[in-house]
């Protein structure tokens, strides 16, 4: 039997006895009033994990985040805007642990229980000193909703990103998982930093907890392409505290239902943050099926989905399946170039390597929506991967262009 | 002793022994005066090599000409532009055979001492009608220069690119190396063909000319970037006639300068290929040294020369030194953080993993520059690895977004 996700609302405060806060620090410019720090909190003991970019240049929050996760459950996040934290030092791992113990201290908790996140420009001192004396007034706003948490983490996002669901478990326990996200990659400037905080009233292991995670994150974050980059400081945070009641998750015992709403979660998010921002204008899937293998179907999928040349043709709405197979020949896959068939959403533009019969306005047409699907098909095996990828505009470039000097000119240096 | 590479003119016809040609035959659009047909030719015998594309889909004239090689050396190229005579099948492998048939009995040569290239847009049949009957008068306009033939290989270059040298081997005889290309990548739209053409009248083992060539490709056109992009028709070919009567170039004897002369050549070419186009507006260099390995510098160049974010922030003459070490961080090399300094020409902009004191008007001036070094330095051993690459602009972008609708509409379909 199909388990049922009903959408509700709420985002990471829909589970039982999670709260989140925010607050304007002026991180990015002194006086402004733009929210840019957040908080949120279970109000009872958690079990649960963390994803951390896979870069070799981690900003100073995620090597904390990390320390503390070894030592504790997570029962907070304290995440900010503005600022990355990166590149900073020593005086960067400083700033990090001040902005943890100012959070345990008003919370009442272990310095360890503290996640801590930052997002923003990187290479430039984090100011701690108007972060940390905000953290009372941080608490004391504790409260059953998320949205000015997830605008508070928002950088170049347009809109703030939640979402939650509720689903029984074999034994008719509803259970809630709801999240809050923040955009990274080619809808980003800056460090393209991808931010994703999960909250779930579950009673479940803590073994179970990591792997459905991380399992969790593969299906999801990791099959959204964007630029290629990775930033220093991505990173996926799940609590759990249990307050559903439900007969503990773990092994298989209610588990495939969980995970399944994990992904949920994260799949809806990782869409939301590929189709955000006005510089984008489209959102593709890259189906990618018939490869040897799955890995081969990757390989294919990621170079499409990251080809400068591919995005740029359906900026245009240039249904230039030429440019796709041609990705599809240096991707590294086993392929035989006159058994490759590729799609518009139905309609062939290529079949065995070769222009297929269909119309080109018909293509264009596919091609001018804001969101269609490519499928490729090799034909050879039955390996597959799909990623959710997005256009490449001028606008992007634009966007892009002076993001440091900019900052970097607001501090005076 | 260094051997000294003197510049002259004359491109691939510098050399004895070689002439050129070229027409317009109307491929890409009917009673066009663009020439889009070239013919370098050898008038004695000759050996060479050629080294192609390494895209698993490969064009029908790529296709043909492997075969060729293998049976023969090249002792003339026949080059069009304007389609690419590539993913169409059967009927493409054809084309390529007529094409070569007809250049073979127009010059009384074999059919596989003919090297096919094609160049332009992808999936749409090769008009070979408005081609095959060209050859006469194609051969009958054989002279010493090599313009025409340079400028009829180009699609979105703005400029034809050629080279030659001189240099004396060890007993002073005069040996010439000469060459033509067309761009490629970020400095083109559609499939981002490399063609390179060489000639040269040293005489020089079959061995040596086949070792040589593949080192020097590795050394030059290997080494730019564009946008990670591999073309379904890259061919580099080179011929070598011993008109020049030198000492044969074989194991030691000689081979050092000659290789160096190839590279010189192929060099030169490669950066005015990255240089080429409105649409590029800077010329970088990305130097990566101090790594472990030559493999690990490696890795770092190619992740920082192909990131769209760097490349963003060059095209905004924005110093981001974050968006550097942050490619440097996901290249896959082993890195310490801590340990890396980056340089803007000489300035430092980054200084063991922070922020240094430079200016950043400063820095700001060198990332104005049309041409400029960034140096990555690993601190870890003595591993490296340059590149040559180009900013990435929203005119890029633009550029394109429409080709393949805008050449389908033009034939009709």
């Amino acid at each position: 039997m199909e388990t049922t996700f009903n959408r509700i609302r709420g985002g990471v405060c829909a589970p039982a006895g999670f709260r989140a806060s925010a607050l304007a620090c002026g991180i990015k410019k002194q006086h402004s009033d733009r929210l840019d720090l957040a908080l949120i909190v279970s109000d009872s003991p958690t079990v649960g994990a963390a994803v951390f970019t896979r870069n070799r240049v981690r900003a100073a929050p995620v090597r904390l985040s990390q320390e503390h996760l070894q030592k504790s459950a997570p029962r907070a996040i304290v995440a900010n805007s503005g600022n990355a934290n990166a590149c900073t030092g020593e005086a960067g791992m400083e700033h990090a642990r001040r902005m943890a113990a100012a959070a345990a201290r008003a919370l009442g908790f272990e310095m360890v229980e503290i996640q801590v996140c930052s997002t923003g420009i990187i290479g430039l001192p984090l100011p701690i000193e108007r972060i940390e004396p905000r953290f009372q007034e941080l608490v004391e706003g504790l409260k059953k909703s998320c949205s000015d948490a997830a605008a508070a983490i928002m950088t170049s996002d347009t809109r703030p990103k939640s979402v939650a669901v509720e689903y029984r478990d074999e034994e008719g326990t509803p259970i809630r998982v709801g999240a809050i996200a923040k955009g990274a990659g080619m809808i980003q400037p800056g460090m393209a930093t991808m931010l994703c905080f999960v909250t779930t009233d579950a009673e479940v292991s803590e073994a179970e907890i990591r792997e459905a995670t991380r399992e969790a994150v593969d299906m999801t974050f990791n099959r959204i392409s964007v630029d290629g980059d990775m930033s220093t400081n991505d990173t996926v945070v799940v609590m759990a505290n249990g307050r559903a009641g439900n007969r503990k998750i773990h092994r298989t015992k209610g588990r495939r239902a969980f995970r399944a709403a994990l992904v949920e979660v994260m799949g809806d998010l990782a869409r939301k943050i590929v189709g955000d921002g006005e510089r984008v204008t489209k959102v593709v899937d890259v189906r990618v099926k018939g490869a040897r293998s799955d890995e081969d179907a990757e390989k294919v999928a990621r170079a499409v989905a990251n080809s400068s040349l591919v995005k740029c043709s359906w900026n245009g709405s240039d249904p230039n399946w030429g440019r796709i197979i041609h990705a599809v020949g240096y991707s590294g896959a086993d392929i035989e170039e006159n058994a490759i068939d590729i799609r518009f959403d139905d309609l062939p533009a290529c079949r065995g390597g070769l222009v297929a019969e269909t119309a080109l306005s018909e293509l264009a047409a596919v091609v001018r929506r804001r969101e269609f699907a490519v499928e490729i098909d090799l034909n050879l095996g039955k390996g597959s991967f799909t990623m959710v990828t997005s256009d490449l505009s001028p606008e992007y470039v634009l966007f892009n262009r002076e993001e440091y000097a900019l900052t970097r000119n607001k501090w005076g240096k």
